[in-house]
């Protein structure tokens, strides 16, 4: 990928600022992990599996700032409460010595990658020839250590000559679509259209749209999804018109301890972050917003779950990945 | 109202520029009927009913610069394709002599007020006490020449008791929910909360959702519904959350003429209105954008419609009507 969400370098870690994106390119040096808490909260680095990479290597600058590393882990933990990979990262850098972190690190990172390839190549399988994919967010190499979730699926797919043309749900407020997705499907020269959120219903009603496929923040023991605000919706369409619904679920970000959508934490973010873009106020200054940052997709309206291990129904999840090493 | 879409003065019609909304009250003076379909065309005035008397008032313009009438009526109709109410109250002047033009354009501005009322009555019958009603797009004053028509029931409903709250679609690409809507709600003191377009589905799922309203720009004989881009996705969510789904329809709106959904021409415009707010480009030069304005919603995903004379179900329309003065 020519722009990777973050890079250690020198002993820094620097995370692209992807807020900019795709006007400017800047990456923010991050010399504490206090540093690295910051730019998961305000979000210049996100998708759950890049801010798992991320905060393993938090850790990697506490150990080596010699910090305690309980209170930077729980510091790190605190950043965002959705996405399940910042924990689960966190707590396997706790397993091995502080002088291994900074290997730890590197060793997520590099699995994060193989599994986006694993991921990809047991994904590609579900297209068929011609098809017409739509997905939300963004999943591709700026959410990741490699070539994305359901974005790398999407490429390989591509990659096999099976994908026509990708709808991009812009995925208001934060524009991850329209800034993120976009400038990785115009890098990667795949036919796209980009869509408000709210023309994914009439689209899949009026154009053939061959599968839905979207990322995933935390999936409980039952398969129910949390992911980015506007998923269960989508789902709810997809279902309305015969359209296979997809996630694609590194199982780093499957938790167990969790037996239902309804107990994942839903972070609700600020009414800023929706009445303002870039300083312009689109709303009366008296009207204030709601914002969840994630909604629950229960596992009854998705068709399956593309892992790196293979794909499985959300039913056989829990016993299937038992099985897995 | 406070702030009228458009008033008639010293023989020329001035037309709010909604398109500056809430941040500046700004009106643009029409001289000739050529301004009025660029107001029309450049969405400065948008909802169907406010459509329909503005573009009677175009043709009283078109009278008094004794400019070939039909030429006028046709440039006024193709302003913009989708909202009946355009074509209807056009014809509709055409039918008196031109010398009465203007005191039909005033008629035509003061039935759409009375219908206005008589709907707003008729619809908050519907609601109960503590109702949470989630609207799209904007209904309000601004998009009628009254009170509105589904924002004039929930005014109505306020009124009477009846609303605890009002969630409001942000409704991209324009937002008219977020600039328009909730700039009307804030006026009339209507406790709301906005949220992007891809929350509604969330907030039927974990919050209770009484009912959706919405307005509408054509609707066929069968009861098939076009209205702005989002309608039938909100349509689909409903069904499935058991809401009822609600469209306040003037029966200046309704188009007998059009059999079904399939038949009403679907405005589609530029990419740019969707990639650029303001100057500022959300997406990458090289990706392209779709934008239909519009949607259809098929009767049998609507609870009931609200009309001036009455509330019916979308199946009963047609015989319904024609009994109607």
């Amino acid at each position: 990928m020519a722009v990777a969400a973050f890079t250690w370098r020198h002993n820094r870690l620097a995370v692209l600022d992807q807020r900019l994106l795709p006007r400017q390119i800047k990456y923010t040096l991050c010399r504490t992990h206090q540093d690295v808490a910051e730019v998961i909260r305000n979000m210049s680095v996100r998708g759950a599996p890049a801010i798992g990479c991320v905060a393993a290597y938090g850790m990697a600058l506490a150990a080596r700032n010699s910090q305690p590393l309980k209170r930077a882990a729980d510091l790190l933990k605190a950043a965002r409460p959705t996405a399940v990979n910042l924990a689960w990262a966190v707590d396997r850098m706790l397993k091995v010595p502080p002088s291994k972190f900074l290997e730890e690190a590197r060793r997520i990172t590099r699995e994060d990658l193989a599994v986006n390839k694993a991921m990809a190549r047991h994904g590609a399988r579900l297209f068929r020839k011609n098809s017409v994919v739509l997905t939300h967010c963004n999943t591709g190499a700026l959410a990741t250590a490699g070539v994305g979730t359901a974005l790398g699926v999407i490429g390989e797919a591509f990659k096999q000559g099976k994908v026509k043309k990708v709808f991009v749900d812009e995925t208001r407020p934060y524009l991850q679509g329209a800034r993120l997705t976009a400038w990785e499907l115009v890098q990667m020269r795949i036919p796209h259209e980009l869509i408000t959120d709210n023309m994914a219903a009439h689209f899949m009603n009026t154009e053939k749209v061959s599968a839905v496929i979207v990322g995933c923040d935390r999936v409980a023991a039952n398969g129910d999804t949390a992911n980015k605000i506007g998923t269960y919706g989508l789902a709810v369409l997809a279902k309305y018109h015969g359209v296979p619904f997809y996630v694609a679920m590194p199982t780093s970000t499957l938790d167990l301890k969790i037996k239902s959508g309804k107990d994942i934490p839903i972070e609700e973010r600020s009414s800023d972050e929706v009445v303002n873009w870039r300083g312009i106020q689109i709303a009366p200054k008296q009207t204030k917003a709601r914002h969840p940052a994630f909604d629950v997709t229960p596992a009854r309206l998705i068709t399956a779950i593309v892992t790196e291990h293979g794909v499985v129904k959300p039913q056989d999840l829990k016993k299937w990945i038992i099985r897995k090493p």
